[in-house]
């Protein structure tokens, strides 16, 4: 099940970036699942990873070298985590990167590690070698879909955008990959995002530009408030579109890219939701009125996670009492519920804290029968707002998760 | 589905307690749906409510008279909630507290109401004065089986426990009742509990060791998280066993009475989770070796309340790197994984942040397929202990919550 996951339409070749695949039989046989991607010597690269306690080896190791600058390849697996593998793990993903950056010929602390897939097995390195330098021999600039299709685990469909926009008067191209169905799998290990563009950035300004991307994007979805432990999200920027670089957030061209790479990681992001384990459907809840934008998130976070609320969306029941439980529970400091207002697209269930006066069942039923609706609830005391993503919750999300290693 | 609810014991009458019930057709006809407890003159009472934003009708009005003092009476009726019924629902419950006021003769303020059922409709007040009249019509010491069984919602046994213990070397008796059928309805109105003893305790001593009951009980257990807009616990001490007054927390008798308190509320809120919607296992999770008990429980409820977690308890499946990403996700500051293990019952399956040496699934999976047992994860940073209890996720809970309405 899967709610409107967008067709892959046509991916945009950034220039700089080469990208090449590979079958490592780490956990089938029948598939490529080894993505390598070159990227120009001048690229900038920025991220943003889980914040699990648990960190998977390969976290551990592209966090500390994305820190440190200069990268030139990434290295990205599906079918194996190597989470929760200790020491011997995170030899193995040196190990990786090491054999990408022989056949790549550069340094190999300059190859980031990424892996998702099944919890605490070692990696199959002997495998993976030759595997990786078969990548390698096989970079084009094309490869986006191909890779798209390799960091796939239990998604139905491959995840992918390219947008074309201007930074400071130069075109720009980005395009960005994703994997996960659904942040419900930490033994799959979820959530990896890597978008590139050819845009020029200071390395300075990278780290905080990604961060607001990610907020706008990967961290405003959620299907059951599980976080696995490698979870990433990386922006690789090669300055071949010769703009000026953007240099801080202050500069010419900053909003233009961050709102581009916003727009791209937000749709990669839905497509997660919407390919979410047992989606039958695909929910915008919008918190407005609020004091901050901390209480709105906090409330719109309670209602999409809550499962009374996300059984009730499955069963297209306008309960409007679970909507009115959820806001009531989500901890907000003298919220006066006689100013909550909670809307179903444009059907009004809750008015001045009360059911609203003419509502009709069936119409705010017929909304909930929509693939897609929104949630909007205004909490009537502020300005600020913020949305997030969801799916409900369904016989279906039981079964997967349920039998899912049986 | 239950888990091991136990059946109800012989209930010992507390002196200066009696109970009546009687049908008001509240929402079925076939039973009786309210309860009435009458409470010596000289009782003390405490309670806490809900944290909820919504608040119900008769919270408010009971948590307002419950300060004020002097509490003679509880009315409490199963089948509406009387919640989001704006001021109506206000002067609703304070009717029915006024027949039962008037067939008692004590003034209406000492009358506490409690509701539990449908949100957002009106209580059907003409049908219920005189079914209260007839209640404290049929008063008597012995009413606690049908008290118990009148309040119950969706509970599949009605839930009540006696104790008997010494307070400063006096005999208190001390019994119980309480329904709930999980965290999990708020259409239904959740948990009340009420428990009576003849212990006599200053006013200003009763709400302290109140909370310290609830927190070692009713504030322990989880199902999903959901919080309803009625919740309440109330203690009634009536003084009638005569010891001398137990003052503050260092008087004798404090901790044996807290104890008693404590040993029936942990048994009623048990029970409420073993009649959890859905519920197949039972399940306690036992946090040891954090630095604070804030930490400790910040784990446990986030390990319990998982979905990927309470999908694999109704798998039987021991997925051990499930219960690690709920643990990393917790947010605990600064925890070193490589200290942190994890037992189910006596099976160690994960050690130092890994898999345990020697772990066999086999093992694992016996315990997982017990309908009681024990996740306890020590977190190896101090000396700081809690326990949660709860149940797993199974199609039944989606079912029921699915279905609810329709």
């Amino acid at each position: 099940m899967a709610v409107n996951v967008p067709p892959l339409q046509d991916l945009l070749a950034v220039p700089g970036v080469s990208l090449g695949t590979a079958a490592a039989a780490i956990k089938t046989r029948d598939r490529d699942d080894i993505a390598v991607v070159l990227l120009h010597p001048q690229t900038v690269a920025a991220g943003v990873f889980t914040r699990s306690s648990f960190r998977a080896a390969p976290v551990t190791i592209a966090h500390r070298r994305l820190s440190a600058g200069g990268v030139r390849a990434l290295v990205i697996n599906s079918g194996n985590a190597n989470a929760a593998t200790g020491d011997p793990g995170l030899a193995d993903a040196v190990a990786v990167c090491d054999a990408a950056a022989a056949a790549l010929d550069v340094p190999g602390d300059c190859v980031l590690p990424f892996s998702t897939g099944v919890i605490g097995e070692r990696l199959p390195v002997a495998r993976m070698l030759p595997a990786v330098e078969s990548a390698c021999a096989s970079l084009s600039p094309d490869g986006w879909e191909a890779a798209a299709r390799a960091i796939m685990t239990t998604d139905t469909a491959p995840k992918a955008v390219s947008r074309r926009i201007r930074v400071a008067g130069k075109e720009v191209v980005i395009t960005g990959m994703a994997k996960g169905a659904g942040m419900i799998k930490p033994d799959m290990a979820t959530m990896l995002g890597f978008i590139c563009c050819d845009a020029a950035v200071a390395p300075g300004c990278l780290p905080g530009m990604v961060k607001e991307v990610a907020d706008r994007s990967f961290n405003r979805i959620t299907v059951d408030g599980d976080t696995s432990t490698n979870d990433a999200f990386v922006v690789c920027a090669t300055g071949c579109a010769e703009n000026a670089a953007v240099n801080d957030a202050g500069s010419e061209g900053y909003a233009e890219l961050r709102d581009g790479l916003a727009a791209v990681a937000t749709e990669l992001a839905q497509s997660i939701v919407r390919d979410g384990e047992g989606a039958t459907r695909f929910v915008t809840v919008r918190v407005s009125g609020g004091q901050s934008a901390a209480e709105c998130l906090r409330v719109a976070y309670t209602v999409a996670e809550s499962p009374l609320v996300k059984t009730a969306v499955f069963a297209g029941d306008p309960n409007w009492g679970r909507f009115c439980m959820a806001i009531g529970r989500a901890g907000i400091a003298d919220l006066d519920t006689s100013r909550v207002a909670v809307h179903l697209d444009d059907v009004a269930i809750a008015l001045g804290g009360l059911m609203a006066p003419h509502y009709e069942e069936a119409a705010a039923a017929e909304v909930m029968a929509r693939p897609e609706f929104e949630v909007h609830i205004d909490l009537g005391r502020g300005g600020a707002e913020e949305t997030v993503w969801t799916t409900d919750l369904s016989y279906e999300y039981v079964r997967i998760n349920a039998e899912y290693r049986t």
